[in-house]
C-alpha cells in the first residue's frame, strides 16, 4: 500500500545489500522509521516488544528469522533453538506457531547447506502468499461493501474498525482494511470509524494507512462505537483475528467482543477477514481453548506522544500505586458473527461449512 | 471520604476566609490541587474545562456560583446572566438545569439583600442534600452488596464501574461507589474493576478515590469489561447518570452502553446508582429526547501525564492529520438496567414504578 504516494510493505528484504527491513510501528502514527533485523534476538525482540504486530505478519517475520538463523546454523540444533526462541515470544497468534511447524515440518527433511537454501525460498514464498491471500480477502469482501453500497444509493458507506488488521498487521494489503482498500480504488465511498484501541492505540496505524490511501476516516475512543451503532452511523463491521476456531469463534484485539454485542443488538452485519492460516483446527471453543496473553501494565500506565517540540516522550498516566491489568485479546463467540472473510470466500461461521470449505473434514 | 486519612469534600466554603474552594480534578490522581473560585467566569471555567465534573458535583458548583454572584449584584439582570452564562457550561447534566431552576423559582421571589443571603443559605443546604442523599444511596445499594457477599460465602465481591462517580463527582459519599465505600466499612470484602474511562481517563480518579479508602482495585482499559464478564470475574456493575429519563434510560458517560450490553449477555446484575435530581421528568426516551454533548477532539488527541522528571506534561497522541470524534456520553435504554439505585430506594427502571416512588404520578 501507498505511503506518503510510494509503495511500501511491512517487511521486506533490501534488493542490493539482501538485508532483512521493517517499519518499526512504535513510532507510528507519528514518524517512519525503517530498521533491518540482523540476529535472531533482533527478530525475537520485534515481535515481543511490538515493532512488528499483527497475526499475519508475526508469522511472516518469524519465517524471515529461520531463514536468517538457517544462514548461520543450518543444524538440527540449531533449528530448534530458533524455533524454541520464536515460539515464546507471543502466545496467542496462531500464524506463529503455523509458521513454526510449517518450518520445523519442511526443513527437518533437509539437511546442511539445502536447509539455509530452503527456508529462503519458504521465507520468500510465506511472504508472497500472505499478499497473495489478503488481496483475495480484499476481493471478497469487496463484496460485501459493494452490495451495501448499492442498497445505500451509493451514499457513504461507513464501517467501524477496531485495532489494526491493515497491511501494517500483514506484508500487504491487510486482512480487515483489505476489502475497504479494494472499495476505495473501485471508487466505493467509504467512511471508516477507527477505534483508538487501548492500551496501545493501534487505531492510530490504521488511521495513518487509511490517510496514505485517501481514505476518509475519524478516529473514536473505544467507548464510542455502541453509542454511532445506536445512532445509525455504522453500517457495517470488519475486525481481524488473531486465532479463529473451526466452529468460527474469534480471538481477536480486546474489546472486539464488546463491539460484536453492539452489533448484534443494532442489526448491523459483523464480520472477520483472516487468511484460513489464522484458523486453528485443533480447537472448536474459543473461551475455553485460546490462551489469552496478559501483556504488562505498563502498556496501561504509560504513553508515547509527541511534546510541544515535536520530540516523541513517554509518559506515566497512573501513580505507581495503581494496579493495573492488561488481557490482550478476547474472543468473540461465533453466534455473534455475521460472517467469516478469507481468501477462499466468505463463510458463515460454523464448523461444517469451515471445514467443508478448507477441505478440514 | 479520606484523602491520605484526612475527611474531604470536593467543594467547600473555607470557615475561616469564607472562601469557596474546590479541588482541581484535572491534576489527579497525580496531584491534590486546591484553588479558590472567586469570579463567575472562575466558576464557569471549572466546570467547562472539567476542574469539577459528575452530575452532582455540577450542579451544587452552580449554586455556590449564583450565591456569590447574587453577593455582587442581587438584581434581576444579575440573576439572569448568571443563570444564563451557567447554562451554557455543560449541556448534558441535567443537575445544572435543576439547580439553576430551583434558584430562579426561589429567589425571583425575593428582592435585595435578602436575596444574597438566601442564594447562601441555598447552596450550602443543597450541598448538604447531596451529602445526605448520597450517604443514603450508599445504604440502599449496600443491600445489593451485601447479599451478593452473602451469596459467594463471603468471598471477594467483584464490582465494575465505568467513569467516575465517587465522592468527586459529587460533594462526598458519591453515587456509583457509594454503596461501595459504605460496604467496605462494613466490612465486606470488595474489589472494583475500575475502566480507564477514555478520553479523559476518570477512572484515575476512581482508582485515586478506592486507594484513598483502602479498598481493592485494578484499573483495566475500556476494551477490558466484556472479556471479565465472559470470564466470570465481574458479579456486578454500577455506574452513574448524568440523566435519567421518566422510563429510567440512563445516560451516563460514553461506553456505559457498551457494558450493559456486556452484563445483560453474561447475566451480570447492571444498577445506575444517581440522586433523583439525575432524574428529568419531562422525557422518557433517551436516544431521542437527551442532547448528547460533543466535545472537543482535542481531548482525545493530547493527554496529560508525568515525565520522567515527575513533571505534569501534555504530549499529542495523533498527528494533526488524524481527525477525531468525541461525543460525551451515550444512553443506555432502560431494559439493559436491572435497577436504579436512589436516595430512596432501588427501583425497577420503568415509569409508572418511579413516577410512584418520586410522587411524579
Amino acid at each position: 500500500m501507498k505511503v506518503n504516494g510510494e509503495n511500501f510493505r511491512s517487511i521486506w528484504r533490501d534488493k542490493s545489500s539482501q538485508e532483512v527491513k521493517i517499519i518499526d510501528q512504535r513510532y507510528l502514527p507519528h514518524s517512519l522509521n525503517v530498521i533491518k533485523l540482523v540476529s535472531l534476538n533482533d527478530y525475537c525482540v520485534a515481535i515481543s516488544d511490538m515493532k512488528v504486530r499483527g497475526a499475519p505478519l508475526i508469522g511472516v517475520t518469524a519465517a524471515f528469522a529461520i531463514a536468517e538463523s538457517m544462514k548461520k546454523d543450518p543444524s538440527d540444533k540449531g533449528l530448534q533453538i530458533t524455533c524454541n526462541l520464536l515460539s515464546k515470544t507471543r502466545p496467542t497468534a496462531v500464524n506463529l506457531f503455523w509458521a513454526l511447524n510449517l518450518f520445523k515440518d519442511k526443513l527437518s527433511k533437509i539437511t546442511g547447506n539445502r536447509r539455509a537454501e530452503e527456508a529462503h525460498k519458504l521465507a520468500n514464498s510465506l511472504a508472497e502468499e500472505d499478499i497473495q491471500k489478503n488481496r483475495s480477502i480484499g476481493q471478497e469482501g469487496l463484496r460485501i461493501l459493494s452490495e451495501l453500497a448499492n442498497k445505500k444509493n451509493h451514499k457513504v458507506v461507513n464501517v467501524l474498525t477496531h485495532c489494526n488488521a491493515g497491511w501494517l498487521a500483514t506484508v500487504d494489503w491487510g486482512t480487515a482494511l483489505a476489502p475497504i482498500f479494494r472499495a476505495n480504488r473501485e471508487g466505493i465511498s467509504i467512511h471508516v470509524w477507527v477505534d483508538e484501541t487501548r492500551p496501545r492505540n493501534q487505531g492510530g496505524l490504521t488511521a495513518w494507512e487509511l490517510a496514505n490511501e485517501d481514505i476518509d476516516h475519524t478516529l473514536v475512543v473505544d467507548n464510542c462505537g455502541g453509542h454511532l451503532m445506536q445512532r445509525g452511523l455504522v453500517d457495517l463491521v470488519i475486525v481481524g483475528s488473531d486465532r479463529t476456531t473451526s466452529a468460527g469463534d474469534v480471538c481477536n484485539k480486546i474489546g472486539t467482543y464488546l463491539k460484536a454485542l453492539a452489533a448484534k443488538e443494532n442489526d448491523i452485519p459483523f464480520y472477520a477477514a483472516l487468511p484460513s492460516s489464522t484458523i486453528d483446527w485443533n480447537i472448536q471453543n474459543g473461551l475455553n481453548d485460546i490462551p489469552i496473553e496478559d501483556r504488562s501494565s505498563e502498556e496501561i500506565d504509560y504513553i508515547n506522544g509527541l511534546d510541544s517540540d515535536g520530540v516523541l516522550k513517554t509518559i506515566r498516566l497512573y501513580p505507581e500505586e495503581i494496579k493495573s491489568f492488561n488481557p490482550a485479546f478476547d474472543v468473540t463467540p461465533s453466534k455473534f458473527i455475521t460472517g467469516i472473510i478469507t481468501e477462499k470466500g466468505i463463510f458463515n461461521p460454523n464448523e461444517k461449512t469451515l471445514r467443508k470449505a478448507f477441505d478440514k473434514l
